[in-house]
């Protein structure tokens, strides 16, 4: 496969000749469009491939006029040869389904993979996984690992209609969705192990009660989690601020301040905040993610710049677009 | 006061000398626009009194102008004489501060009053307050009765934006509102000793953690709750159709089925689904309700149809704008 | 076919006897569930045939839960002899390709249809075909009455999204239509050549600029249309009220006064304003419809009536659900 | 003043020395936030000074925690000797009656004033108004420079609700606006006269016919627009790549291809589509801008960045937030 018909970051004044081809695969769905948009002006990366199997051979400005002056290049059918000879790293929006034999494939071709699909979980050390359900874990790492869990953790989560895809579904047009709410998956929802695998992981095996709803809203997750505490009230300020002083993504509200969706969207970050029920015996933390950003696209690119060994807030410096 | 002040509905075939004349007081605020539209086609009561402070001496149809054909009349203030004169049966969607001293006055003047202020709470015979906290409740009170919740019971509500009222505030601008979510009044909303008041009358002394959320819609009041039973797995399809098989306005979803708020939307029911999760010992009830409607307005004309000795039903049965 | 399989309406107070038994084709479109809402309570009719070809064999309040208490049965195909032996009249919300054979056949049989898709325009007398394109007519027929018209008139169309179906579409998720607003069509939308047929048919053959554009809102469609007028400045306020005084489901705003989509959601009702511009010498008028009340579902209630002998306003006298 | 009280970026990587200092007045307002949000990471800048009645002696994290780790500081009331003490350029973002004595004060102590108000209109040298109206004159000013604006000139635009601000009015609320749509100010906008003083200034003295309408969206503004054509069909595309080829902040979308709102979301950009309508002998022209982007905050900063003798793209080269 030729360079010259890779993708490249348009502007003048990046130095290509620094930079790390990355690959984007399944670039048109809305977690590989949020991809596009945070490493276009990615400093340490040139977007090399972008594939789309819907839209394939077309320009990717023609399907995402937005991009015009950000991305350039056409989109291409996901073959294993081109993409390893385009791109050094390659980050997967691609479903499990289509994801898992291209990634075995292109981690024998010795690239390094960041799979961002819901349901991958290889073991294999090329692979980067990014860390599913993080968005609830954040809330529920600190008061795990302090052993502070008594029974089960109830999160109940409310999600944007990003996160189920640009499938075209009746459940997902404008007029089921808007003016609406409603809990989804009631009872059987895949985040369920996963959380609760983690919390095991931290040192507190306790089931967790997971009821999602779908919110008239584009983008975000806010969870409110419910935990009756062990020993009487925790040291909340304090779990939390051990946690997560360091973490440049998480920024903690404090006590009795709720986090909302606006103020992460486009963004990285997850906040925080929490406050104890005296009465119910429960510690209330609420979290808010932008679930295309720390929950898909801007946890990959954090991923990425570890890999790549670049300050982990590169190119996710960006405030949020909160109005 | 003369009659000829007053409002009356229009329709012709409407037969006046058999309906009761009615008052709405605070009527162009929401919930009280929203009796006007269903009292309006209701064929038990003539719109007799109309108050607003802010419109007063402007036509009802001058300020909504989507009532012409159904309601007319010029907007008064409320004058205990006047409305005394004009209405049999006051109905009040003004707060508790302009409510209390008029209620009283009203009372002493021959009048029956439903009051729909959230904190009035006069014990008068002749006061018909609403079951405030109606929406959770409706949702915990087979189990309350039953005796199965073991400890505090957790309330998630997520609520549209009318029921903050129409009163000019930032936080309720377009802006702040639309994609956007939060918790708010976390650790202290007024419904919680109202709910937990209620729990101990049907025999369950449980503390109520309890956590509102604005919604970016106008309508409606979705629930989650969940409460840890007593003695295994209660009988909960049992519990709900004994508690309200003969309610005309709830909907039971049954097992694994959660409620959605469109199809509430305009009408005086609560739609309730629910499911077991064994792992955590919860039962998880979901609730929605219209707010304007079972969560207020519908409510109260409810009540007026009992008071009236009417059909439950009356002037409350048309099917939902769900979309 | 059983009659035993048809749909009846709930209520007990209602005497079927006197109703006439009614057919809904594709009665789990938008459209069609409209239909259903309005003729659930409607006086003079029987709800005696659903069909759906997505959901045949499945009971209606399976599909809609909202419809409980106020539409029953199960859903059919749409066989022409179960519907001719069920159904006096048929109302079709079909597009056109499904609706035309049907539509034929169901005439042979001697049954009398209300069409609604959008292209059928059979000139047979039994076919009672809404007008099309009437939201932007009745804004224009009494100055293409009057002979005001200079020349080319410019509609400029912004519409809600159920108007385009509740097919799986892309471009019609929440995603995709929250926050944002276009233009679609551009250039040649099928309305125009309907208008100018009926500018031509009221006297005035000026072509018609049509511009509509995608709203952010379930229901709706507020038309701007601007008008050169020969003559100078038009008596409007006298033309407008020449033509619509008797028109129970027309309401004039007056000049200068806008209407606005709320006012006519779930109603069949067209709100007009409207206002001369001196210097730029146009005619601005403006009109408001729920595009499934009198853009749809509402007219052929209407047409109904007037079939069979009713007042035109039967059923459909309900206020808007304004906010 | 002190400049230990005036507000810095945090960012430890950017060298303060070099930046020019820069107040934002009004800076809490929907332009003052979106001007801090740009600002944060412009790298010729540094926020000096911010001013906000409503909050001032709170830190500005406080009122938008979104801005944590990008803006620091507390507001101040706009005293116009601590502002010159503390910056060189000034963004006033206060409307016109707060701001008009605010600027004179500060031109006499050398400052130079970028101010955003609507109607503010000195022609003084220091004072760099913005180009009010742009969003419509982009579209138009190729055409009134060429000369082919027949007569009347129809500007059909729709509005995002943060161009009226974030002053608590009742018709701003979140209910009042949602699932609405309406036009306003018929008949006298103050844009109007703007746009055809433009046009006059162009060369073409032609009346425009200016309807806006309220969007519920935050942001954005599109505006169609009818143009009767002398002398048959303009060459539209060359007109358009003329006058905007060298315009780094306006995309064309050609022939037929209609612009959207959420292609401009948080950018500085212009987005035009157009057609000609032959039988209405009618250029149509649409376009697309961010309302606090172009319409004010990014047309701030584009200025800003020519005063400073910056490249005019510098700190506007974020793609859109498109979903």
């Amino acid at each position: 496969m030729k360079r010259s018909h890779s993708v490249r970051a348009m502007e003048a004044s990046r130095a290509t000749s620094t930079r790390v081809p990355v690959a984007v695969l399944g670039a048109t769905g809305y977690t590989g469009v949020e991809l596009l948009r945070l490493l276009a002006r990615h400093p340490g990366v040139e977007l090399a491939f972008l594939s789309s199997e819907q839209y394939r051979e077309r320009r990717v400005t023609e399907v995402y006029p937005f991009l015009r002056g950000a991305v350039e290049g056409t989109l291409c059918a996901p073959e294993p040869a081109a993409i390893a000879a385009a791109a050094d790293v390659v980050l997967s929006a691609l479903p499990h389904g289509a994801a898992a034999p291209l990634v075995v494939d292109l981690l024998r071709r010795g690239r390094r993979v960041i799979d961002l699909s819901a349901d991958f979980r290889l073991r294999d050390p090329g692979v980067y996984a990014r860390w599913y359900g993080v968005h609830a874990l954040l809330g529920l790492f600190p008061l795990a690992r302090a052993g502070v869990i008594r029974d089960a953790v109830i999160v109940d989560a409310k999600s944007g209609t990003t996160g189920a895809g640009r499938g075209a579904k009746v459940e997902q047009l404008f007029a089921e969705v808007n003016e609406n709410f409603r809990p989804y998956a009631v009872g059987g929802h895949r985040h369920r192990p996963e959380i609760e695998q983690e919390l095991r992981a931290a040192g507190t095996p306790a089931p967790v009660v997971f009821v999602p709803h779908l919110l008239p809203v584009s983008r975000g997750i806010l969870s409110t989690m419910y935990v009756r505490a062990t020993g009487g009230r925790p040291p909340l300020a304090e779990l939390f601020a051990e946690a997560y002083q360091k973490e440049p993504f998480v920024v903690l509200r404090g006590e009795g301040t709720p986090p909302e969706l606006r103020e992460v969207r486009g963004t990285n970050r997850c906040t925080i905040g929490w406050y104890w029920d005296a009465p119910g015996e429960q510690a209330v933390v609420m979290t808010a993610i932008d679930n295309l950003g720390k929950g898909a696209a801007g946890q990959a690119v954090q991923c990425l710049n570890l890999l790549l060994g670049l300050p982990e807030t590169t190119g996710l410096e960006a405030p949020a677009l909160a109005v």
